[in-house]
């Protein structure tokens, strides 16, 4: 044989093994670790409606724009949204520099660990604590004791990393999106500097596709160097009505798939079943207690009511977690 | 020649001149419409450093992020900002509905075509000129009629459509460092609504990589359907210190790279040159009255003089739109 047409039966033999990959990678199931129930066979035709050249229903790549909520969609949320154990863990770090802590509430009952004392201080306590553990230090400074607090701190009552109680079920359908050349979203009450810090590295979400909630940021020059510093100020809280404004104004296109799991996302979806073409709304509803939590139309934190109730009326996909999937976290993390 | 032959001898062709296509990209120049000075290679060394495996200076793909001012910087401004023409047109087109204009200042003024009259009016008049051209339509509404606008209206002065009046080097630039897997984003004071109607077309940019000036947003419901309300409100003003703000709310990535043209810019440029790493600042200078319009130091609107003195004590890079560019705007566009 000459190596000419050595060359070319190793190129034929690779073109044939790309080909047969390809095929294979076709045919793999995009979503194993749901059932084979109602809620996947809606996203797989919904995404294959969208996607497929010719259909009447295609939509152009650029259009594909998926929103996701975060507490409760894309990881748990109880007993408390996890940036909240963040922001005592953070209190607790600082307060050998705040001796005045010991003897002033909220801080008082949160560092002898009494948390109904932090509850009975109300949302002007736990706006204290986040002012106290979230603001007063440069972007970057936060950013690094975010990272290391991911890394490190455990959910209470599984002793998980607190990354790794997000739900593989929703990493699947996140890879299958952008797999089908969607560009997924963070649209998320949760602050927006908190979740971007790990958001890629745990969802495969960059930075600039995070949406959150803000605090004010001022400029400051130190040492001839410009810093941003995070101020005790709210700016933005990205919840019901404000996730469609923030979603115009962040992204600028109307998404065409929306997710969430609670009434705060009730708007999202609206928004995004609202617009022309072929569309898709999701909520995940919390019905597990064995595995994950239940709570719904009456949990005081994350109600889900008015929505469920619309999702029926209109027809839009609700997942039970109990029914609908074959696992809650991914696998391989006691 | 067997079938198989024939099939594997099609293939080392295509396989052949796929190889030869790929060479001839890369041996192109990248940057044909700038002259073979300083700015060109600066850029081009700057490409390289950051791109090339195992470079010392090299930087991953997600963190390459570019950020460009828009007015003055990829399209004209002279003589005023282009989004004024838009708002001028807006109220002449308006003005059969408000027969108040007709004797109210800065309406009458501008209706009947006296310039003077209407900056006599100064920033109030301008503000009042901007909510009556802006706001009191859904988002969707205000996206049709900029689209309408920016297909048809001219400049006064070239006759050209605003749209031609970009700088084909800028738009060689950006295509340049996309193909080097960098994400351009326009951070500009300019209206947010305005430019995306148009940044995909004109600039490759998407909507959601378009950060601007913003009024506030109301949800409502009309006809049973979620509405976004353009309310006459400022909510942002995306200039100067506000520059970094913004890319820290938005993107949430320090930028490696910044394009300006005043002293807007300036803070930009700063806070994208104060990170780790290669890093590179450019400002584009308006000294071609012959081919575009010259201005600088004391112009009353884009000043360039801060943001000058301070690129040249850091050596940072200032493009001559005279001797640096071989052409102005794009080719074919008479």
């Amino acid at each position: 044989m000459t190596n000419a047409n050595r060359a070319l039966q190793r190129l034929t033999t690779a073109f044939a093994l790309a080909l047969v990959c390809s095929q294979t990678v076709g045919a793999q199931d995009p979503l194993p670790s749901w059932q084979d129930t109602a809620p996947k066979r809606a996203i797989i035709r919904f995404v294959e409606r969208v996607t497929k050249p010719g259909s009447p229903d295609f939509v152009a790549p650029s259009e594909r724009i998926a929103t996701f909520d975060n507490d409760g969609t894309l990881w748990s949320e109880k007993p408390v949204p996890f940036q909240l154990f963040f922001a005592f863990d953070r209190v607790r770090a600082l307060a050998a520099q705040h001796p005045e802590w010991k003897t002033r509430e909220p801080f008082a009952s949160l560092l002898k660990g009494d948390m109904n004392g932090v509850a009975a201080a109300g949302e002007k306590g736990v706006l204290e604590i986040l002012a106290a553990s979230h603001t007063g230090i440069t972007t970057d400074e936060f950013a690094r004791v975010v990272q290391d607090w991911i890394t490190t701190a455990k959910h209470p009552q599984t002793g998980k990393l607190f990354s790794e109680m997000v739900y593989q079920p929703m990493l699947e359908l996140l890879a299958y999106l952008r797999a089908s050349d969607f560009k997924t979203f963070i649209v998320s009450g949760g602050g927006v500097e908190f979740m971007r810090q790990w958001s890629e590295r745990v969802y495969g979400i960059p930075p600039e596709q995070v949406i959150g909630s803000s605090g004010k940021l001022k400029l400051e020059m130190r040492e001839g160097k410009p810093v941003l510093v995070k101020l005790p100020e709210v700016e933005f809280v990205d919840d019901k009505e404000a996730k469609p404004v923030a979603i115009q104004n962040r992204i600028g296109r109307r998404p065409i798939a929306a997710f969430g799991n609670s009434d705060g996302d009730l708007q999202m979806l609206e928004w995004a079943m609202a617009g022309q073409g072929a569309r898709f709304a999701l909520f995940v509803h919390h019905d597990d207690a064995t595995r994950e939590f239940a709570y719904d139309r009456t949990d005081k934190l994350q109600q889900f009511n008015k929505g469920w109730d619309e999702a029926v009326a209109r027809g839009w996909t609700v997942v039970s977690m109990k029914n609908d999937w074959k696992v809650i976290f991914p696998a391989g993390k006691p």
